[in-house]
C-alpha cells in the first residue's frame, strides 16, 4: 500500500514522485459564522472580487457550539497544511468565545464588524448589542416576501390579467428576456409584487399592441430587451435550429418590441450584460419603486 | 405664505411653533455605489443590525457620473440639515474621483473595502484591481441560475414527477410550510435545482406514504415542518375559518408528516423561527449539497 505525504497543493508518494493534486496550488478562503454566514460571504466575496486570483471557497454556517468550532479549527489547520499558505478567514461571530477559538487556528482573520463597531457606537451613542439571526432572521417582513413570491408565481408569463391592480410593477418583453427570474428576484430580495407579460404575436408581430388590461396599468410597465446575438444564444439553448431561435426572428422581434416601448413611452433596459441583481437594482433606480424590505 | 426653518427632525414655522415632521428625529443611513450597491447594503445592514436604533435607509445605486454624484452630495447635505446629525454613508466605489466627491459632503463615511484592501494585497501578493460589476455582474454562472429557476418553477408543488432525476434536492412538507420560497431561493442564490412536493392526503392522512417516484429519490428528500400555531396563522391568512386552517387539522397533519419523516429517515427542519435565507443555509449545512455559484 502506498503511503502518501502532503505538502503544499502536491502529494508525494512513497517512491518520491510528486503527484499534483490540483492544477494550481490554490489558497482557501473560509466564510464562517454562528449564523447563516451570508454576511461573511457578501463581505469576503466583495473584497476578493478586487483580486484576479482564484481561491477555494468554503462556507461554514451555524458554527454555534464549541465542538463545531473545534471541527472548523481542524479544517483551517488542514487547509494551511494542504495549501502551504494560511487561509483567509472572513467571519461574523456573535459569540466571542467561539470567535476567539476560530481566529487562533493559523488563518488570517478578517472581522469587519469589529473593525467598524467602535465608530458606529460613537456616532449613535449606543453600545452594540450583537445577536444572531438579526441580519437574516425571520421578521415582520416575512409575510410581505411570501406574498410577493406567490404573486410573482400567480402572475408569471401573463397567466392572469385580473390581478394587475395589485402589481407594483409589470415587466414586459419578448420570450426569454429574463422576465421571470427578475420578477422572482424583486419578490425575494425586495418584497415587490412583480407581474410579467410576454410580448408575443406570431401572426402579426408588425402590428404589436398591448392588451387593454396592460394599457390601463401603463404607469407600471417596464420593458426588458437584449442584444440579438444573446437572445439567439438563449433561445438556441431551448430550441436549437428553430425559427423561434433564428437570428432573423430574434432581430425582428427585438426591433418591433423596442419600437413598441418607444411608442408607448415604456421605460426599458437592455440587460445583455447584467445579472439578475443588476437588472433588479436598475429597475428600482429607474422607477423609484419602493421596496418593502430592508 | 409661511416660511419654514428646519432644525433637527422638526420644523419651526414663522410664528415660532414647533411642528414635528417625524415622530422621532431619525438619522439617515445611505448605501451608495457606482454598482448595484448590494454590497454596500449587505455591509451596512449587518453593521447596523447590532444597534437597537431606527434609521432612515436610502440606497443609491449606479452613481457613476459626476453629475449623479453631485446630486447625491446634495441629498447628503439635506439629510444632515433635516436630521440635525450627519448621515452614515456606507459606500463601495470603484471610481476614486466619485468616491472622493461623496465622502466630502458632510456624512460619516464607512469604506470597508478600503479598510481591508491593504491586508489582502499583502497576503495575496497582488495589487487590487477594482472593477465595477465584478461582484454582482453577469458571468458564467448565469445560465446555471436561470436553469435552476426554470427547474424550480417547472417542478413546483409536485407538478411533474418525471424530472426528479435532475433534482439536486426535493423539498417535501404539508401545504404552506415554505417549500416554494425555499426552492426559489436555493435556485436564485445558489444555482441549486430544487423540486418540491406537497404531502397531502385528504382521505387518508393517517396512512401517509410517498409516491414511488419519490421513494426512488429518497436520498434527495428534505422535509420542512412548522409549529402548529404558525401553520394555523399562515393558513388562516389564506382561508380564514376553514377546516384546512383549523388548529386541529394543522396539528394532525404536522404530527403525521413528522412521523413519516422519522419512519423514512428523511432529514427535516422546523422553520418556524427562520427566514428563507436561514432555511436555505441550514439545508445546505445539513445536506452538504454543493452550490453551483459563489
Amino acid at each position: 500500500m502506498l503511503s502518501i505525504l502532503h505538502f503544499g497543493g502536491q502529494q508525494v508518494n512513497i517512491c518520491g514522485d510528486i503527484i499534483k493534486i490540483r492544477t494550481v496550488n490554490m489558497r482557501t478562503a473560509f466564510y464562517i459564522s454562528d449564523g447563516t454566514a451570508l454576511t461573511a460571504e457578501a463581505f469576503g466575496h466583495a473584497l476578493l472580487s478586487m483580486f484576479p486570483v482564484e481561491l477555494n471557497h468554503k462556507t461554514l454556517p451555524f458554527i454555534d457550539t464549541q465542538e463545531k468550532a473545534e471541527n472548523v479549527c481542524r479544517q483551517i489547520k488542514q487547509a494551511l497544511n494542504d495549501d502551504g499558505e494560511p487561509p483567509l478567514i472572513f467571519h461574523t461571530f456573535v459569540n466571542e468565545k467561539l470567535k476567539s477559538k476560530i481566529v487562533n487556528c493559523g488563518g488570517i482573520g478578517y472581522d469587519f464588524l469589529e473593525q467598524f463597531k467602535g465608530s458606529v457606537e460613537q456616532q449613535l451613542q449606543v453600545k452594540a448589542q450583537p445577536k444572531t439571526h438579526r441580519t437574516h432572521g425571520a421578521h415582520k417582513n416575512y409575510n410581505f416576501r411570501v406574498d410577493a413570491i406567490n404573486y410573482a408565481l400567480d402572475n408569471d408569463d401573463g397567466k392572469k390579467l385580473n390581478q394587475l391592480d395589485d402589481a407594483d410593477i409589470i415587466l414586459v418583453g419578448v420570450s426569454r428576456t429574463g422576465k421571470t427570474p427578475t420578477s422572482l428576484y424583486l419578490a425575494l430580495q425586495y418584497g415587490i409584487k412583480a407581474a410579467n407579460y410576454p410580448i408575443t404575436d406570431d401572426d402579426d408581430f408588425e402590428h404589436l399592441d398591448l392588451p387593454r388590461e396592460l394599457k390601463l396599468q401603463r404607469h407600471k410597465l417596464f420593458g426588458l430587451t437584449l442584444n440579438v446575438q444573446r437572445l439567439h444564444e438563449i433561445r438556441s439553448g431551448r430550441r436549437q435550429g428553430s425559427h423561434y431561435a433564428s437570428m432573423q426572428q430574434c432581430r425582428f422581434e427585438l426591433q418591433e418590441v423596442e419600437k413598441l416601448y418607444r411608442r408607448e413611452a415604456i421605460p426599458f433596459i437592455n440587460s445583455t450584460h447584467f445579472s439578475v441583481e443588476e437588472i433588479a437594482a436598475k429597475i428600482l433606480a429607474k422607477t423609484n419603486l419602493q421596496r418593502r424590505r430592508f
